[in-house]
């Protein structure tokens, strides 16, 4: 069973630091943790912040109970145990909000606290948003590819059981229709669609072989005439033929989920037009990811059903953000730099667009200190409050997401929405905090 | 909050394959449903199966309480809820043990019972399954690669919280020493590993700069002398230098997270011997993977901290592996197929090995058919008992899974532990069954 508390989906190191500051007491310094992203996966034009809700929610569950207490007693000291069993997050976190779209540098999330209350929620916060967000970014190229037509996720067979749940979460808000999984539906409100696979049809099989019309039969009886056909478990155009037969033409739909899928679908659409069944429509799947969906465009295709590729991040199944220490005490910190000027230091970030809504840049700035106004551009800030005082803010849920991204990928430039490799469609500038005494 | 029933980590087609089949009778049908890997991730040359006892028991929580069957109130009819209300997987589940080698075909899980209640353990069987195996056989790579030296998984911020744990365990079974992960621990047993960060020592900046000897005594003041210091946050000589000074020659390990780890392990090892610390140890960290682990064999490396590759299966997130239905009131079925001969029908596997213990081939056969004995070779039946009449076979834990990777990787043939990409290690030969009604 996994347990209610969240608190242990946290790596050792975070609490032996805790430990060691609450010893010499720098655990109660004033603190900003960064996550951020140094760079998109390779070749991507942009990504799509997901998670953020998800992690406000865990994070109301990151307490330390009995149970939680007992397991990290064979390595943390009283006072540290103590102060778990205190600890509720009475910080601030702001952030991008979801569906939001964000480029390399981005402040996508900032969780302000006391070093103590903050260090030990690294692994939670980076868990969530590099999931999410990796999951988001390959179904938004999905949705942009499929240029209007729906998309299914069914990829929960392919993923960690829980990790299915947040992969059809990400998906929907990044535009897809549903999702086959059920407990998506059931805690997110996610649609759940599907009707059934090739062991429906081979079940219907006796001493005198297949029975596929049989198979379909039963389909219809129980679902009605509007339900999806898998019509390539023996010969397609066998399938097909049943198919109508069994339902006739009102069919809601037939499914091709292996073959040459562009062939196949406009044989079918032949095929139904040729028996009637015109708004019969046709939905493929079977290995298909952003690629695929594209090449599929100019054939008779009214549904893609999209696995493996959307809920492995298609080639990049982590965002790679980082949670970074950026504040001490209001002196910004960094890791050993290169370069003169520091990026460490709260943050803020707006992008700026034409007046067209397209947009040209991203700036991230020193909080408070945004700069010079943008001359003849549209800037929009991209910072929200998440939580305040350890109180979640309530957010706008997934429809004001899955609209977030719809604007998003329409106020990128022509060639942001580009599937080849490329460079981010609009540059990060950063504009340098105060030089820190850190470097 | 995560749901205690595994119900709903289902795909909505089927429980809509299991209405209609309960409309027409045919859901009381013995099967047989097989779970197999057509293929290994491209390249590789075996995979190792995990997931197996986690499964198991995922299928004790497999139940429709009035919360899951209110969520599918909205499409299933009343005789499929009450059929849910009722349902406990009551048929038998046998399959490769945890920790065992596979190889494509291998019949890795089968589950014997009514349509209707194999039918809707699909997803939850694949997802465990396709996760699980995808980490262990990355993870096995690397082990493999460190030949001998420590691994340590630490990837869990790289990937879904909840695949966070699991992944900790399936590096574990694959030979890994531990995880950074804590709910692995509390929960599986895995030892939880590490010390910290590089935000402890940027923690210790005060207005006069950054103080790295400080965050170092406060580290070895809570933790100890024979903690890890982080000794790449500034300049690496000096944070040697300052780690040696603070905690003496008895040091227990310095880590290194950057640069051209190589070249920076020879240095800091010819630094900590000059300085007297002959037996502080190396730890090395920062985008490994089981090149990069093989790559630096030749250096003065004591043990490898492991992330983002491990837990996304190291460019295979996914092992592939399907759920098919082989096999109807004792007849083979099978999806349209190319071959005369069929490979439906329920199935059972051996591996044939020289009598040093080199494996040769894997045979995959009828159930209770194993074909003549092998000439001078030995034979290994790879099918265990796992569920019986829906009871679980109690299993032999993670240790005997861990023992079985190592001797799984050590009956190889010598080319079957390249990197490189190449042919499954050893050949897969199919049996088929007798001549199918379904083809």
């Amino acid at each position: 069973m996994v347990p209610a508390s969240t608190a242990l989906l946290t790596d050792k190191y975070e609490l032996t630091m805790l430990a060691a500051a609450l010893n010499d007491g720098t655990a109660h310094r004033r603190t900003t943790f960064e996550v951020f992203a140094r760079r998109l996966p390779e070749g991507r034009r942009y990504g799509v912040v997901a998670g953020t809700a998800r992690f406000v929610e865990a994070l109301a569950q990151f307490t330390f109970e009995e149970s939680e207490l007992s397991a990290l007693s064979d390595f943390c000291d009283r006072e540290t145990l103590a102060y778990l069993a205190d600890y509720r997050f009475r910080g601030d976190v702001d952030g991008y909000a979801e569906g939001e779209l964000y480029f390399p540098g981005s402040p996508v999330l900032a969780v302000h606290g006391t070093f103590g209350e903050c260090v030990i929620l690294e692994t939670l916060a980076l868990s969530i948003l590099n999931h999410d967000t990796a999951i988001a970014s390959a179904a938004a190229r999905m949705v942009s590819a499929a240029q209007g037509r729906t998309l299914i996720e069914m990829g929960s067979r392919r993923t960690h059981e829980q990790a299915a749940v947040a992969s059809a979460r990400a998906a929907y808000i990044a535009g897809f229709a549903g999702s086959s999984n059920l407990e998506a539906q059931r805690t997110f409100g996610v649609p759940a669609l599907g009707t059934s696979a090739h062991a429906f049809t081979l079940l219907h099989t006796s001493s005198n072989g297949p029975d596929e019309q049989a198979a379909f039969r039963a389909q219809v009886d129980a679902l009605g005439v509007g339900t999806t056909l898998l019509v390539d478990t023996y010969d397609i155009t066998a399938g097909v033929a049943n198919a109508v037969e069994v339902a006739g033409p009102e069919l809601g739909a037939v499914r091709i989920d292996s073959g040459d899928l562009g062939v196949l679908a406009r044989q079918v659409r032949d095929q139904l037009d040729s028996l009637g069944a015109h708004r019969t429509r046709i939905v493929v799947s079977g290995d298909l990811d952003e690629f695929a969906i594209a090449a599929l465009r100019a054939e008779p295709v009214d549904t893609y059903g999209v696995g493996t590729s959307v809920v492995t991040g298609s080639g990049a199944p982590t965002a790679g953000m980082v949670y970074k220490l950026v504040e001490v005490d209001g002196i910004p910190v960094e890791k050993r730099s290169l370069h003169k000027e520091s990026h460490g230091g709260r943050k803020g970030a707006l992008r700026l667009a034409k007046s067209t809504g397209t947009v040209v840049e991203e700036v991230v700035h020193p909080f408070g200190n945004a700069g010079p106004e943008p001359r003849g551009l549209v800037e929009r800030r991209l910072m929200t409050a998440l939580v305040q005082q350890g109180d979640p803010v309530s957010g706008a849920g997934l429809d004001a997401a899955r609209e977030r991204v719809k604007e998003g990928l329409g106020s990128l430039p022509w060639d942001g929405l580009k599937l080849s490799r490329g460079e981010p469609a609009i540059p990060t500038r950063m504009i340098a905090a105060r030089d820190s005494p850190g470097n």
